[in-house]
């Protein structure tokens, strides 16, 4: 039997509110890395982690996964879990080779041992930032891509707003939008953010939604109307941005940033206008999609490539930053995808 | 010039909460029924008048129409405005003969004389009863048709929920579900229209919303959860289905009754689940569907013929009834479609 020392930040309680760096607890332990007896095991290196919102679900008692897998409760305690990339040290899986790189659900840990995974794919294409893997070219990528492209009906020259528009998912919708020659605005917390959605990211317009009434600044920077909200805050800014909206406008709902951690929820009062308006609001999760990876990749790795679209992430190093690293994207501390570089040396 | 001595009901003033008798008027007035000089006129003694929730928008100061012609406020003091059937006594318009029948927008009014109409259709068919054109032949009917064939997506076997069933939409859309194979639950206000949703027009269950908690009666009646929410009413209703509908469940806002006359409208606070449960909301309005009604009149006209279609009218005579019969609608008084008859000789 061999033992690896191994670093983990484990959930010991749920949590209230917005996570907190105290939510979560450091802890060395031991990780027994033998495979012998289990005939799909891996033994994982891990390298990068994403910080996505989404597993604030995971973090709260109430159940809202409506049985999706991913978004269930952490059982207490558990190593938090999410989206990453990994290095297969010993595989007895015959789809997973020793030495190759993959990216999927992993533990936010030094090493994971895994059994039968449930999402872990090889990764191809290794002259591109590994790092990318736990976000563009990852489950990220593809639900800008998915919201853009299936959710959302775009059509070419039409108005679409992104809001959390400099996060990893946020700053490629923006840039898809942008791709099918539509006028993309977005909202951000800082004016160094609103600087880089506006110089460097593409979009034709921005603001940083702190200094400014939201109604205001939609009316200067979108004076008729949305066709298309990538929304990823919900509460006042769903309730304001509905006013906005044009007819026949569709709303892709790609989550609530601002509702995760709320008893009692923002109550949305202006679904009213829905029917005279005709809007769609429409949710989606990664499960419904995954499939369509593959030919995401195929379209997305070539934009990479010839730097047709801007990436950005905000790699923390080290295990010990991901509690401060996760808190922060509720609070808009990232600039791009924010991601956890566990091992400095790969 | 000839005058006609013409009955109206008028709109002085705008509609606080819910609509009462006595926020309308009734009038003598003399109407100059000459045509001449008029090159697409019409003369129209009205016959049947729609008592449609959707006229409620009209009746505020509060423009939620976004352009949509019908959904203006009225300008005061008005004639009421809205769907019914009429007989062509003059006309100087090629369309429209007279002596022909007529459905579209008329006034609420014996005689109307309208220069170029803007939504007028000549009835072909008159071996149907003549009101039937201010319900199932007309809007309302052409709303559930377009909300259950082209907004739900349903499938067969799928679980519908009809909010205001035994109303004049909502008996049609539970009706054209259950075409389709779906297993279709209703609610109503009382326990006389719960009995006629069962036995008369065949939903496979129905319950009294006033009698019982929303949320025990939807365990109760759909206990696997809801595929497709046929939407009427808006409000505390909505935020409740939304905890009962099914992954990849449809809610089609063809309304919200309970929030026309609500200044703070009420707050939902369950969208948060739209993005795990991947919801679609979709509103639509009759504006975007009128071309599809020859194609609904082929469909519907042999069904009713075959009596394969059960349509409820709740029919009122004389002009004098309406400010009552429509304001009787929004406390769930009428037992299918609320119509006025105002000629009772026709």
């Amino acid at each position: 039997m061999v033992l690896l020392t191994n670093k983990q930040v484990l959930l010991t309680s749920y949590v209230e509110g917005n996570p907190r760096e105290d939510d979560f607890e450091l802890k060395i332990s031991y990780t027994n890395t033998t495979l012998q007896g289990k005939n799909n095991g891996l033994l994982l290196k891990n390298l990068y982690l994403a910080c996505d919102p989404a597993m604030r679900y995971r973090m709260s008692s109430d159940d809202h996964s409506d049985n999706i897998d991913l978004l269930k409760p952490f059982k207490l305690p558990s190593v938090i879990e999410g989206f990453g990339v990994a290095k297969v040290m010993e595989s007895t899986h015959p789809d997973f080779e020793e030495g190759s790189y993959v990216w999927g659900v992993i533990g936010w840990e030094e090493y994971s041992v895994i059994e039968n995974p449930r999402v872990l794919f090889t990764i191809k294409y290794t002259d591109v930032p590994l790092s990318y893997y736990a976000g563009i070219l990852g489950i990220g990528g593809l639900t800008a891509y998915f919201g853009i492209k299936n959710i959302s009906s775009i059509k070419e020259g039409e108005v679409v707003y992104v809001s959390t528009a400099a996060g990893g998912v946020g700053l490629l919708a923006g840039q898809f939008a942008k791709m099918m020659n539509c006028y993309v605005v977005g909202s951000t917390s800082t004016d160094e953010k609103v600087d880089i959605l506006k110089n460097k990211l593409g979009f034709d317009d921005a603001f940083n939604y702190k200094r400014e009434d939201l109604g205001e600044a939609l009316k200067r920077v979108c004076p008729n109307g949305i066709d298309v909200y990538f929304e990823n805050v919900g509460g006042a800014t769903l309730d304001e941005v509905i006013l906005h909206m044009k007819c026949h406008g569709r709303i892709v709902v790609c989550g609530m940033i601002s509702q995760y951690g709320l008893k009692e929820k923002y109550g949305i009062q202006n679904l009213f206008h829905l029917t005279p308006k005709r809007i769609r609001m429409e949710g989606f999760a990664d499960i419904n999609y995954r499939k369509l990876y593959p030919q995401y990749l195929q379209w997305v790795i070539p934009l990479i490539r010839d730097n047709k679209i801007v990436y950005l992430q905000d790699i923390a190093k080290g295990l010990e930053s991901a509690p401060a690293v996760f808190s922060g994207i509720f609070h808009g501390k990232n600039i791009g995808k924010a991601v956890i570089n566990i091992v400095a040396d790969e």
